[in-house]
């Protein structure tokens, strides 16, 4: 008897990432292909269909054997699947679940947002498994996040839970986010958050840092600096933990998870980034919910595909 | 054949209130009884079991007909029905449903958190009824909350979930909280919270108010001055909006409820209080989630034992 697999697919904005699992989970092959966003993406679904049927003819796996594709999509997905509007791919108006199961002849399809998927996947295999309940922030160019309950991606009604980036931290803030609001999480626990912090801070400052001498201002730079002790980057990265620790708080007030995780770029700080976030976290948390876990994400870019590929587990 | 019942039970930290529904959620009797504190709240569910059982007699209901018992509890509850510390009543490690269940011969019993149990009820028949995912707070004394996503409550791993007074939503506030935190949502948008602002603009604002002249202020007295064109009673109750929007907008960004539902001895404001909440729920929120209803609850003291029956439907 053939084994039986599922096909993860995570797309992004430049590239779509694509995994064929067997039913215990493991990886037998992974790749990727361009997001060809042209024609309002009208290729993207047909370009994955095409792909996927290569990679298992090419594996010598049947099309029967293939249980069904899990789809992580870069904007909002209604708990239907359906997509109202999804400027990152020109997508509007559409559900790309049952159009890409349609061109796959009929097989199971499921979509979901590509964070809530990013933060299944680390929940299945990646640095929160072993738990059901889980809050993943994902710290890159913006800030995005994922909330899993009882081990299922909470959609949202109008597929925008997990939006963490976007909650209001501080309403005395002038600057405005991208957005157009002011205050929001992305503005301080972003790569570009930090960094906005540094220029802030070394311009109201007159104390040495390295920091000024620094040819390029990143936020790895900024990390790494920190670390070395500059005070300057220390204070910028406090303030980065000081927001994410809130952030984190409030969402346990809300949901209450077991575990907060933490992926994109600016993880790559690790455990000092972590420490960093407890503190406050503890501060801004009064109750037993001080007993989550905070947590560094482990799957990388991978997260999506293992994310997707479990939505039809 | 006989009908078959469902007792819904609000644990408060005064009285006790019990219901007695019919399978269609009609309720048949209600009535409390006073909560017993004395011996770490030792009696409170003896009391209850008695209550009940004396009340069925009465009404000529047998003690078969009762299906199951559903009890909303003043603090945490976890998942398991197990409560770690109740201040309120001054339980301790204990699983209050199990026992009241013990006292009722077996019957099943479920346990909640009372402000997550009142937005079931205010779900199942009251404010939000149609709806199946809202986030309801509670603006007394204090700031409570509930949440509830596909008709459940959710109670969060450490029973924490839904204690939306405790979010922060201003960092920079210089006045404790009860909890010892600074900025807490319950500062700003629970009766005693207005108060606090109006006193605050009373001393920094030279402007005449007649809340200069009141004699007893209160958040009734604050509303009625701001319905009425009073300026410093406009301005507190816009700062009471302006956050409360904002943990809405909040809440909305991580798990996108249906609809948000105001209950409460401040929500008797009415429409006036809603519109307020409003315009900054609409401020705060940059994507579809704006499309999320903003309602009153309707149920008044009665949404615990409401919710407490739905527990068992």
């Amino acid at each position: 008897m053939e084994k039986s697999v599922i096909v993860g697919v995570d797309i992004g904005g430049t590239s779509v990432k694509l995994g064929i699992f067997d039913i215990e989970g493991n990886v037998i092959e992974k790749w990727e292909i361009k997001t060809r966003k042209v024609e309002k993406g009208a290729f993207i679904l047909h370009d994955i269909s095409n792909s996927i049927n290569e990679m298992i003819r090419k594996k010598g796996i049947s099309k029967t054997s293939v249980k069904g594709v899990g789809m992580g999509v870069p904007g909002p997905v209604m708990p239907n699947g359906f997509v109202e509007i999804c400027p990152n791919l020109g997508w509007r108006e559409m559900n790309p679940a049952k159009i890409l199961s349609g061109f796959l002849g009929g097989i199971p399809v499921r979509a979901s947002n590509d964070a809530n998927v990013a933060a299944l996947g680390e929940l299945w295999k990646g640095g929160a498994s072993g738990y059901k309940t889980a809050v993943m922030f994902t710290l890159g160019t913006g800030v995005g996040g994922g909330i899993i309950m009882d081990g299922k991606v909470v959609n949202g009604i109008h597929g925008l839970s997990g939006e963490l980036g976007h909650m209001t931290v501080n309403p005395s803030e002038e600057v405005q986010c991208n957005c157009k609001n002011h205050g929001c999480l992305e503005q301080y626990a972003s790569a570009t958050g930090v960094v906005r912090i540094v220029r802030r801070i070394l311009e109201k400052n007159d104390a040495d840092s390295c920091l000024r001498r620094a040819e390029y201002l990143s936020s790895k730079v900024v990390f790494d600096a920190a670390i070395d002790g500059d005070m300057i980057a220390g204070l910028a990265v406090d303030t980065l933990c000081m927001y994410l620790g809130m952030a984190c708080a409030n969402c346990a007030f809300i949901v209450d998870p077991e575990v907060f995780v933490f992926g994109g770029g600016v993880s790559k700080a690790g455990d000092f980034l972590i420490e960093g976030i407890k503190k406050y976290y503890y501060k801004f948390t009064t109750l037993t919910n001080k007993k989550a876990e905070l947590k560094l994400a482990t799957l990388g870019n991978d997260a999506g595909i293992y994310g997707a590929a479990k939505l039809m587990f």
